[in-house]
């Protein structure tokens, strides 16, 4: 039996990037293996892995790849060829800023070694260091969301910050594990998470393989659930914290924040430091917009009529005013949110 | 091509009830026909129609149905079957009041014919005055909706308060056709609404083949939507409004509400009278719990891991002080709404 509290979502294995397929979870868990830069970013926009931290890791590893295959002779075509590997990588998703710290961290080990050769080797290195590092970061953010959990709390998160979010482990699942680690019964609430129902599909998946008490309601069962005073606290990832304290996560979130809002329940992001933003303020943020097939179809069959104007955003943001806290593996950032984040999140 | 403006959900034709089939929309457009109250409830209890005005017709027309069928001699014998048939029927679906004000409506003139063949007649011409007074009750709710109505205006509804949630027309996809048909241009943003995908599967189907601008988002893309500015107003329909104020609708009506008084958008539900309960306050309302299935799976196929808990309340309860004004048949309520509904609705 696999045990999410172990297993990794994205691994670096014999000079490939070998990746969970979470498009077919839960019908079946497969692995892909890619030895290609534009493979590993094809997986990215398809969504074969998602989840901020997770992508991070998988551009990073992206680029290694990029490296090993070079037949560049020179320092500077070598850095050519990673730029343009980087370009791709980073234009696959625009919201989380993972990625893009994934790609800059790689990018500038290569930058900083003498030779073609030690280039390609540093950029593998890092590549591989960020993987063990996400799962200890998830360890330490975990820890530190636990002290906010009680004996027999129940969570409700959306989409999925888990274990298949991140190398491993999970951010604000990451949570939900340490504080059972701790002896805390917790139970969890999870809404499906429309249009690609990482909630129901991967969620619900991971943490029933871990015997986590969980159960799955339709995304228009949220405010009657936190209504009906079923909710201790909201735990959710995020795909990106802006320096003004906005909190970029799944299409959806926002409108829990608002709920636990008026019900006096706490809200808490839970987001390693690579996912705050630092040089940018929310509104100059760009939400992406996916397929409308996400919406007009449910894996692979219609269920809207044909030609119907579809609008899909991917991600909204939340204010700081509806943020209790955010949980991170450099400790929790309380209010006032922004002035904690430029002191927390050096 | 069809019509929506005149094409009727539910009708009484050759001593048979005759209905839209809405299991199986967009996808194909099929009709059924009913001869026995037992296979009347099963449609209204499987939601081949659903809309809690359609229903009420729908049950009232299995009254009439048995009265048919019966060979009671004797004036109690028969009432002692329509009894039995009231009690079924009923019992299809708590939450929507018109499903017990329809069968009573039918149930009162019978009682007050002389003989059984008066008593039969009266129940089965009783259904069918409903079936016609449905659609003049819409058309006249929509005149009194039209007028909140600005030229432009986007409308967020939820779940399908259209002509296939009555006999014809509409309520809340009334008001937008009496806004059009006053020659005012409106667009209508429709969420999904998980999980029987009423939004897309029927209220994207009417509107689309009325020749309405219509944009679908998933459920989870409300708050999105509504916190951008894109919504003018928001009109939904209700299945019981009780004495003190309280709109039962769809799941997910409550956090729309929500959402749109944080945003100052006006929030009208739109009702008939006889979604009026005026008996009870809300606690005293049931919230029918339906199948886990509808939420695991998504049109027959499995969505999320077998055996996981689901929580599937199919209705939520919006408070009066998020209600802008109840746009009725017999005119607009305005606040104090539980004041104003005593006045109105006699």
């Amino acid at each position: 039996m696999l045990d999410f509290f172990t297993i990794r979502t994205v691994t670096w294995e014999d000079g490939a990037v070998k990746m969970i397929d979470q498009t077919i979870l839960p019908r079946r868990l497969v692995y892909r293996s890619y030895t290609k830069h534009q493979d590993v970013a094809d997986a990215i926009k398809r969504m074969v892995i998602r989840g901020a931290p997770a992508i991070g890791v998988a551009a990073a590893m992206g680029v290694a790849l990029a490296a090993m295959r070079s037949r560049a002779t020179t320092k500077e075509a070598l850095m050519r060829e990673l730029e343009g590997a980087a370009t791709l990588l980073r234009s696959t998703r625009p919201t989380a800023v993972n990625l893009a710290w994934g790609v800059q961290r790689v990018l500038d080990r290569a930058k900083e070694a003498g030779t073609v050769a030690q280039a390609r080797e540093a950029v593998v290195a890092e590549a591989r260091r960020m993987e063990d590092e996400d799962v200890e970061v998830n360890r330490r953010l975990g820890k530190v969301g636990a002290d906010l959990i009680e004996n027999g709390d129940t969570i409700l998160t959306q989409c999925n910050a888990g274990a298949l979010a991140t190398v491993g482990y999970g951010t604000a699942l990451g949570v939900v594990r340490a504080a059972k680690e701790q002896g805390k019964l917790v139970k969890v609430v999870v809404p499906e998470t429309r249009p690609a129902l990482q909630g129901s599909r991967l969620t619900a998946f991971e943490l029933a393989r871990d015997g986590i008490d969980c159960t799955l309601i339709a995304d228009t069962a949220v405010g009657y659930t936190i209504g009906n005073g079923r909710i201790d606290k909201v735990i959710v990832g995020a795909d990106r914290i802006t320096r003004d304290g906005y909190v970029f996560n799944k299409i959806g979130t926002y409108q829990i924040a608002v709920l636990a809002a008026r019900h006096g329940v706490p809200f808490h992001p839970a987001a390693p430091y690579s996912t705050f933003d630092k040089a940018h303020v929310h509104d100059q943020v760009v939400i992406e917009e996916r397929a409308a097939d996400e919406v007009a179809k449910v894996r692979g069959r219609r269920i809207a009529p044909k030609g119907v104007p579809v609008s899909n955003p991917a991600f909204d943001s939340t204010p700081p005013e509806l943020v209790t806290s955010i949980v991170s593996d450099r400790g929790l950032i309380e209010q006032p949110i922004p002035e904690n984040i430029a002191r927390v999140i050096s």
